[in-house]
């Protein structure tokens, strides 16, 4: 195999109480990315639609480090490079899992051409290499998911664990991604170090709560266990009418509404196609209305991850 | 009816990871407590085998406390009282449940001579009133799964909502109590109010990943998510060759262990009798040949909580 191309989805972190251990992807958004083999031994990366600013230097760029990471492991020499033409539709800095996509996309395409030496669950800490280089923390709440499908825990990060969750098959993802940008190195600043003990029982009754909600499953539970009391508090102040936009979701009939990833985007959920089809119009209703240009998409939650296309 | 005999069982709060808000019942190991109507309206308490020390005057005992909780949201005058014979086999200050036992098997049998005003879930409440007369904290964490058997998982307190996990039945849990004391109200002063961000994540990594484990069910994921970063590092420190316990419990096989609530006794927990047993010798050695009295119990995780005898 000479040349692959993949789809890597756009993916949901934390939700709600998983703040960095949760994440699930989604299905018809993410990014695609033609990977070729080329006979000098080194990675070029091209920058497609939506990839507008992204650096093209291999150790500079998510992908190269990423891929480097996977070859350090494989070990063996290889005698030609690879070519990465990546393709958009999950913008840099919206919360949605954009570097992760990238990482994700790159790490299985490559994985795929050298025969696959690599499980889908060993190409997540590759993975995670590209997300330090993004955002300075080898986070795993993206990649996992992005590369697995479905409901994610990082039980562990050292060692690393990661758990692919029990969920429902209807589940709808509602997700607004207003047209400013947040930094997840500042989005993570804003936290502090310690937090009291008291809200992080609260935080971990949560957890139990979705995780056991979606496995039984029962929607009313993983409805009140979508509660963030540590980084939606801090984080959702630096996000224009997000509490207008969570409130209007749950009028709609959500079963809860939080932070997408460090933001600016914000998800829903809800177990019906209709429900969050009215969550998206009243999403885009509240930024439309005060002027800010909205993104939003109606997903249901993907049990596939990162495919090969065609 | 005018008289009721009540098995409450002892229980296993925590649960390593989940402080304060998981917890689970044992079988073949609790309180029995004989109800029956008095003509005096009030509450009578008599102490049987087992509750040496405890106070009779109902308001200062659990009995009496959870019980005028109850009657109070009953809200109708009755015309007589009750009086209350306990036989304990949980020894006070065990960390076992024993406050929560005497609570739970009250309020349960009066109402079951009420005619069943109240259901399990509500009786929840009321027996808290105990644990809050007890130990100056109205947890939940061994009062639910006393009550309605099984796991449980205390997902938020404010306003009270317990959950009933999915487990499987393969389950044993082994348990030694040395014969030292420590209080509940010390054993939470010894821990402090603010934790480190990093940990408080660690620690809902695994609330997810056991909730997860019990419902899949994964043994080994059960056993990797038997950790606790909060409260064991501090706690296990009042109790003696705390660690060695714990070592020799892996040893023989145990998916892990910890401490059984505020202590002194430490559970584990493993997927046969037979793996079961191996450790509750290998706990009693420990402290055997330390000059250390210690009882120990096995038993499968108990389904129905607290029972009518006969």
């Amino acid at each position: 195999m000479d040349e692959i191309k993949i789809f890597a989805p756009a993916t949901v972190a934390n939700v709600a109480c998983g703040y960095d251990v949760m994440g699930f992807a989604m299905k018809d958004i993410g990014d695609t990315m033609n990977i070729r083999k080329i006979a000098s031994k080194k990675w070029v990366i091209e920058n497609g639609r939506g990839c507008e600013g992204l650096p093209i230097k291999p150790t500079e760029n998510v992908i190269g480090v990423a891929v480097e990471a996977m070859m350090q492991a494989y070990g063996k020499p290889i005698d030609h490079g690879f070519h990465f033409y990546t393709t958009k539709n999950i913008k840099p800095g919206s919360g949605l899992g954009s570097s992760a996509s990238s990482a994700s996309a790159a790490v299985f395409g490559v994985n795929r051409i050298l025969g696959k030496p690599f499980s889908r669950k060993e190409l997540v800490k590759f993975a995670m290499e590209g997300e330090r280089a993004a955002s300075g923390s080898a986070h795993a709440d993206n990649v996992a998911p992005c590369l697995l499908g479905g409901f994610t825990l990082i039980r562990s990060y050292d060692p690393l664990d990661v758990i692919e969750l029990q969920y429902p098959d209807m589940l709808y993802a509602s997700v607004v991604h207003p047209q400013i940008e947040i930094k997840t190195s500042d989005s993570k600043k804003i936290l502090k170090k310690d937090v009291p003990l008291k809200d992080a029982i609260t935080q971990w009754g949560n957890v139990g709560g979705l995780v056991s909600g979606l496995a039984k499953p029962d929607y009313e539970l993983i409805g009140r266990s979508l509660q963030d009391v540590i980084a939606e508090p801090a984080r959702s102040k630096l996000i224009p009418y997000f509490k207008k936009a969570k409130e209007v979701a749950m009028q709609e009939g959500a079963l809860g509404a939080s932070i997408s990833g460090s933001g600016p985007s914000i998800f829903a959920l809800s177990f019906s196609r209709k429900i969050a089809e009215s969550i998206a119009i009243a999403f885009n209703n509240v930024y439309a209305s005060n002027g800010i240009l909205a993104n939003v998409y109606i997903s249901q939650v993907n049990s596939k991850g990162t495919q090969v296309l065609e």
